[in-house]
């Protein structure tokens, strides 16, 4: 393992083929700038896949699962031995992501990155454990540097593996209790927010349960020396955006972020879910900001933090239905919108050959 | 032909099956509440079909073409001709309606109701013709009683055909040009509200042109009485909302309320898509209120009057994209939305099943 990947070359958008599909979008017989938002996409997506004509037909999405010692501090709304059913779920079919994969013709895996309750060889989930749970972050680091690698390098090889069943764009997506509480606290970090500002209700804390959540990341963030303050500006960039999410953030959290900046290196492109995964693609986009260039995002979740994640990234996501499940769910969902894009880019009519028939 | 079918019986939700539905999402392994909009939908639509498990695989488009004699009031940004030739090209399948019809496998036909240039038989071009255009509203009514008869007949014949099909969602469009014009008159009859605060720049007015198009629309309404004002409260409602549309619609908005007052009397969901299809549908609303039950919003379009229509009809469309092309395009792009939630309805696991497998 070479942990030196990080500081490989990206890749960048093909201008010359953006220009040609820009063209293209202005030779489709509709009044200019009437698909909205699909025009952009689809002219984007050219760019990524330097490709006039882009596809999406070959979709990989890939579930990284993993534990976190935050939930001794009884932030959940869940126990943690339910990430454990919840991969073994997924491994049978019946989770969300897979229902959505199969309408999607898409590749899906899960990746086993460590979880208390382990539930062991599964199909469709590729191990690659770690420690049964990070270390409980409100009281030391909640990874190691190598465990940290070790997370990141098990993001690479699913891009590397969806390249190589063919995929044209990734979609990330995560299960692990109490993960919300990490990249909450992650966020705050990299925002220079308060813990008030960002909690949320996650998936089912009653008031109590979201005051009792803040107490702990306020805590945490004192530990790590990560306070809110007027002089903190927006927030922690560049490498100490990795020793943020050494400290705070989780297993999951760092393949996702690990996956995103492969991705951006392989110029492949990539559909962000909601709250937890835009924490891990605001890491990579401090790290390395030109991987903002091949991250589009999906869904607003109704956790608060996300709309704040989103603001800073200074993007727009494609939906907003009020879901906050991962799993790549909200992803997975918007996904259609894009083959939309695409197929109206590549198959409608252009004025020029309506002309050439002598029909226009 | 019975002028008399729009007292029928219209239909109801089925109350029963949508509490079945509602326990069922209760169930299905996944924290209450985070699909969001997508659990309320597949409920709504279990409710809708009288099905548990509601379908969507069956889907009817129907693209209503007709011309508008407004257009001689020069208010449109694209010459009267061009709705033959959209009409051509929708035969040709180089339509944007065409492409999505097609990545959706939908049922599509085009229904002619009467167009200037008339392009003549066209395959898959329903003739239903009842004038070259209407009449420009700015000096008369643009329809008789009649040939609004006849415009709202071809709409409920066309739900016919689509449930003769076999269709399981009908979804409505619209070609033609001027059409914007004649929606923001019936908006501004139907919502109290003037011109100024309602027309918007359709398919690329400038500031002069959008200007011309609010004094032609003021013209309009002074001649048939419609002018706003503080004592007409939140505008037409009842009967008066047919007079509104016979006065200053078209033949395609009235082939759309037609349709959606025979979908909501057959009990057949309805996707509406963008403004001029909500303004028929706000016509079919202020007719019979039940109506609305049956009526799905797909997107908010760029024209500002929508968010006014909307805003009138309490509702939420699923899509904030900025389009605003018409034929039935906003609805097809949302469609796969509405088919998520029915297949993440149907298809994932609930707890029951895993704690009787001994695996929850």
């Amino acid at each position: 393992m070479d942990s030196n990947w990080k500081a490989q070359s990206y890749a960048r958008l093909n201008k010359g083929v953006r220009a040609v599909a820009l063209a293209r979008q202005r030779q489709l017989v509709k009044p200019p700038g009437s698909l909205g938002g699909l025009e952009e996409l689809a002219v984007r997506l050219a760019a990524m896949q330097g490709d006039e004509r882009p596809s999406l037909d070959n979709a990989a999405i890939v579930i990284f699962a993993a534990d976190h010692g935050i939930a001794a501090e009884s932030v959940p709304a869940f126990a943690q031995a339910d990430t454990g059913e919840m991969l073994k779920r997924f491994a049978r079919g019946g989770a969300a992501i897979c229902v959505l994969a199969g309408t999607l013709n898409a590749e899906l895996e899960a990746v086993n990155l460590g979880i208390v309750n382990d539930p062991g060889e599964l199909p469709n989930v590729v191990r690659a454990i770690i420690a049964p749970s990070t270390a409980n972050f409100a009281q030391e680091p909640a990874m190691t540097e190598s465990q940290m690698e070790l997370a990141m390098q098990a993001g690479r090889d699913s891009v590397f593996r969806a390249v190589k069943n063919g995929a044209q764009i990734y979609i990330g997506g995560e299960i692990g209790i109490a993960n919300t509480t990490a990249a909450t606290a992650l966020s705050c970090a990299l925002l220079n927010a308060s813990p008030q500002e960002l909690a949320g209700p996650d998936s089912g804390l009653d008031h109590a349960g979201v005051a009792h959540k803040i107490e702990v990341i306020q805590r945490a963030l004192e530990l790590h020396g990560f306070i809110p303050s007027p002089a903190g500006g927006s927030g922690i960039e560049g490498e100490g955006a990795l020793e943020v999410l050494r400290r705070v953030g989780g297993f999951e959290i760092a393949a996702l972020t690990g996956a995103y900046l492969t991705c951006a290196q392989l110029g492949l492109p990539v559909l962000v879910d909601g709250f937890i995964t835009t924490a891990a693609a605001l890491v990579a986009v401090r790290l390395v900001p030109q991987c903002a260039d091949w991250l589009i995002y999906a869904h607003g979740s109704a956790e608060p933090g996300h709309a704040r994640l989103l603001q800073s990234l200074n993007v727009q996501p494609l939906l907003h239905l009020g879901m906050h499940l991962g799993e790549g769910s909200g992803a997975a969902t918007a996904l259609p919108l894009l083959r939309a894009a695409c197929a109206l880019h590549n198959g409608m009519a252009i004025f020029a050959e309506a002309a050439v028939s002598g029909k226009i």
